[in-house]
């Protein structure tokens, strides 16, 4: 066994001895700073190696239940941790503090497969700040922040999910007692899926239908408490539970909760931007528009969690290519490290890739939010649409790039990818969510496409629209044909992208003047209408990944290595959509044959960098937990003895066969 | 709650309405004809019935302990029934009668995660029949059929699974006690994956380079005891145990097997084949190319089941697509069964063409291979070749389609669609499996290409080559240009193939030319020759789509239903892959918008039979396991109350309360 060791470890020795770059500059590079780095590398010694974050078994050999207590646990010494440590509470203190906390990717390590207190700490806690009056935070914010109270965020509904406008739980003022009734009126209308909910929190931000003399307001968030503060028994007049398994997260507690006419003191509203005063009277808020800015925050945040996922699994998928040995290249040769096949390299390469594009891009999303924020403080309130539309688009493209990342990494390990002790089948049930909650992709694409057709008629009626949409009208559509330099092929990006959505406007346009109203030709062309939006944001990234290289001091080194990832993934989006490109006559079939020379080329330069550069991404052990993709490469020793911890192995012979196997066998001697 | 409930049965019963076709006319031609239909009702009712098969609560909710205890309670349970049944005993007395009735798809709802005898069935029982000497099945063959002894079929190690030349467990033959010697020589060599080896099987086929006198002659089967028929303790010599948890097949005990030296007498080498004499002589088989009839066998299987799992997905999300009512279309409006949503159509209904597809597709290849073993037995080889070659491509790209349909009808149905309650986490788990099981999809992409190219050369040169590929020479590449017909489309495929098969073979030659070695050209044109592989297969489904339905006897209203999906799947695929078509030629910027327009009336015209189609595939609501796809579409009720049998929802007060959170929450008091 030790011969297979050594092997396996001089594999990686070796591949790290043709690393041809400064790793600890593009580690810096990754986390956004040396200060950045160094931040996150003392919070990972203060929480990694705590071994209480360790597990007695694996969760997946526990019950649900144990599965849930398990999680639960380390989930509470997290928060005894934060209170604990000096340079936490500086930064929780700071506005969002709890957020970037929350947003250091290391932290979803510790609780491995959902933590039933992400609500509290990344939403309860942030909407109290948001919506919470100067006395509604005196009140609570100090104790959730202690945990004396744990808080969740109620909003979506077994029948409703996207459309917040028809969620049906009700608040309803009654003046004569100063108190808000709220009510479950239908089986759709049961709060469901909200994160600690289940069994964990004693407090929620509900959403619900404000209704006072008579008027329906729309929804507006109340704080509720769920269960009593000495015995967490849930509060007569609502019913409270846990929805069961899912395909992952499954100690993240979400919950149900329904209302039979329960009431709350007027004054749990969380009225910073509406009231109801104590006549009933409704005071609306100052603009609708102020609740945006949370949404794009959280949607950054997705953004950066899925890349983080998939940085993860190429990390893994990375290092056992080049461990890993099979089949003949050459007849009669040993078996090749997979990473030398070019099928392997085109599954793990592109990955390393988006990795990049994905972080470079949320950045430049949080750099626009920034400057958002300053202008709306000032009261200016038009880069909002602009700054929806992108972070939309971006939340959806991240979502699923990340998730096909993580399941072509997966794949790409074989059947030992299959495996729990592989770690792909979390990072894959974990990412494919982000696909689904804070706001479902297809419709987050068609609100791009909204934003996208709007400023393109507008932009043709001569009105000026936002930077990211202002190439849709303009000298790019009659541009000569394009070389293939990085230029060049934003240009056939750019050209492509018009094309597309001048022709699906049309087509709209043209259903328009056969008749349909525009709601039923907007429905009838949506299929295409999704495909302007992905197109479009994709050109996005290409753009703002060229320029963050461009603009990012480097060394040479790491600049080539930078430039080969970022052209690998511009080249690769066209091969792959090469049809969007040909239709328009942005490229010609020459133009892609050479593009696939250049592909195969760039697999072969980057393939002697890739563990080096996943190296960079500087994930612990412990954070990666997987058997395949440990630093040292010792993979099957782990493999092996990964799976000798399983219960069932404990025994040679199982409880089961005495119960079952012993009976078949002896039925029919 | 009443109100709900009826306006979701209304809303399947308003569907069914519309219904324009004889579905049972229709649930006919899936099952294969009228007898088929009635044959697998009869044991559905035997099976489905039969309260044993019902699970006290949820395997998600059990230890993984439990969950293997609880499956293998009810597999022992189905091998009695076999025994009762006269119907059963008289197909399993046929040759594959095993398989016939292993192939039934709803066998697989029995044990919901994996049944660890699956592999007793599916493949020790077969390989017994395939490759045992008749003294050798009168011994082992009844007392398996009956369950004395229960096999597994050994061959995958931990580091060796594609490539069969690589397997390292060796038995060396000692002519002084007549014995096989079996050894693990290294940790990559250990057996790892066998289904039913973990805790269940007593006994096994072990693939081994087989040593006699000196040398080797490759790997070959041996039956090998592994557990004492009266303890199950494991033999001495020997280790065996459960690989872990995975993403899925949880049930179906995946272990491990290490040998020390491990004796087992000369005749048990299952020797039909191949032969070791008494004094060692290695007697070698007539044909090397005898076993390549099992896979192609095992690979067409793999081609029905997950396309059965692709079914069942499809079925729960379009019910659930008509049954859920989401946002505006018209502003004001009620909100519309998603259903009605383009975009909703697109995700769903290309899956039912798709199923469609696979099955015709699967069932000619079965054709093939039953002329073909006709042949072959007649000693006529001829056709195995591209048999196994389009038995490749067909068991990749069902695998492949069939993952990303149930993906896709997954995230149609939102959040829901996550939840265990919903099946599509277990459909998927299990359906992805089948991507990297028996032949892992790239290495299979890369032997289809093989064979195309190889036959790509020969036809040049003026050879006959095979049916499936005869047309990659010829008049097609020189074709003017196609109308849109069915047959002009599938002109458009075939021109498109062969100008991507010729620019593949093209550039291979000239890095040959440029001094590569065939082998590495080979290698660094892979990711483009896998692209060829994938086309002509595509190619291979669309035509036999089209060749089914116009030889089926259909009335005419299922025509026109069969019709449009088969033309849906076409113009989609064409779609999706337009650069194909345009780069070369065989459609224009024109052609693709007629298409493109095209598809959104398909979606409409098929739109109203979506409910009815499915339903066709008369999949009983056991074998959905669904709360979101049962037929009388009551989903949220179901959501419900499949929550409230959590077991964390039979107490108000979790005991992790006690232990983790009320020191927490009071800590900070």
């Amino acid at each position: 066994m030790s011969i297979m060791k050594q092997q396996c470890v001089s594999d990686l020795e070796n591949e790290r001895k043709n690393c041809s770059f400064d790793k600890e500059e593009l580690t810096n590079i990754v986390d956004g700073g040396v200060e950045k780095t160094q931040f996150r590398r003392r919070l990972e010694e203060y929480f990694l190696r705590d071994p209480q974050f360790l597990d007695s078994i694996g969760p997946d050999y526990m019950s649900h239940e144990d599965r849930y207590a398990n999680e639960l646990r380390k989930a509470c010494h997290m928060i005894h941790k934060f209170s604990e440590n000096e340079e936490i509470n500086q930064v929780i203190g700071r506005p969002d503090g709890v957020r970037s906390i929350m947003g250091l990717g290391f932290l979803g390590a510790l609780t491995r497969d959902g933590n039933p207190l992400q609500l509290h700490l990344g939403m309860f806690i942030p909407t109290l700040i948001g919506q919470g009056t100067p006395e509604q935070q005196e009140r609570w914010l100090g104790r959730a922040v202690l945990g004396e109270i744990i808080g969740t965020y109620a909003q979506t509904e077994m029948g409703h999910g996207t459309f917040l406008r028809g969620l049906e739980t009700t608040a309803t003022y009654d003046p004569s007692t100063q108190e808000f009734i709220l009510h479950t009126p239908t089986i759709t209308a049961t709060k469901w899926w909200p994160g600690g909910l289940g069994k964990t929190a004693n407090y929620a931000v509900v959403m619900a239908q404000l209704f006072t003399k008579g008027h329906c307001y729309g929804p507006h968030p109340f704080l509720v408490q769920l269960r009593d503060e000495k015995t967490h028994q849930s509060l007569p007049g609502l019913t409270v539970g846990e929805i069961g398994p899912r395909l992952g997260m499954n100690t993240s507690d979400n919950g149900f909760l329904r209302f039979d006419h329960f009431r709350i003191p007027r004054t749990n509203m969380l009225m910073k931007h509406s009231q109801v005063l104590e006549d009933g009277t409704y005071v609306k808020p100052l603009s609708s528009k102020l609740a945006y800015g949370t949404m794009v925050y959280v949607r950054v945040g997705i953004c950066f969690y899925s890349c983080h996922l998939l940085q993860k699994a190429v990390t893994i998928a990375t290092r056992y290519s080049a461990v890993r040995h099979q089949s003949e290249m050459l007849p009669g040769m040993p078996e090749p490290q997979i990473l030398d096949y070019q099928t392997q390299q085109y599954k793990v390469l592109p990955q390393i890739a988006t990795v990049f594009a994905l972080l470079f891009a949320a950045r430049r999303v949080g750099d626009t939010f920034i400057e958002a924020t300053t202008s709306m403080n000032k009261g200016n309130l038009a880069m909002l649409p602009e700054l929806h539309a992108i972070s939309c688009g971006l939340k959806a493209l991240s979502s699923t790039d990340s998730t096909s990342g993580i399941d072509i990494c997966r794949l790409s390990c074989g059947g030992h990818g299959y495996l729990a002790s592989s770690s792909f089948p979390r990072l894959y049930t974990l990412c494919t969510a982000t696909m689904t909650y804070e706001g479902e992709n297809t419709v987050l694409w068609l609100q791009v496409a909204r934003y996208l057709i709007k400023s393109y008629q507008a932009a043709k009626r001569g009105e000026v629209v936002g930077p990211s949409v202002a190439y849709l009208v303009g000298k790019n559509t009659t541009e000569i044909r394009a070389d293939l330099s990085d230029a060049g092929l934003l240009g056939a990006c750019r050209k492509s992208v018009c094309a597309i959505v001048a022709e699906v406007e049309s087509r709209l346009q043209h259903l328009c003047s056969k008749g349909q109203d525009y709601h039923h030709a907007w429905n009838n062309m949506s299929v295409f209408l999704v495909k302007c939006a992905q197109v479009h944001t994709r050109y996005y990234v290409c753009e703002k990944y060229v320029q963050a290289i461009e603009n990012l001091k480097l060394s040479d080194g790491l600049r080539t290595i930078l430039r080969n990832l970022c052209r690998l993934y511009v080249v690769n989006h066209i091969i792959v959509h090469q049809g969007d490109f040909l239709r328009c006559g942005a490229l010609t079939a020459s133009d892609m044959k050479a593009l696939e020379e250049e592909m195969g080329d760039l697999l072969a330069a980057l393939r002697p960098q890739a563990v080096s550069i996943v190296d960079a991404f500087d994930l612990d052990d412990f954070i990666l937990d997987s058997v395949l993709g440990s630093k040292d490469g010792n993979v099957y020793q782990r493999l092996y003895d990964e799976a000798l911890k399983s219960p069932l192995n404990q025994k040679d012979v199982p409880d089961a066969y005495y119960k079952y196997l012993r009976p078949l066998m002896k039925a029919n001697l």
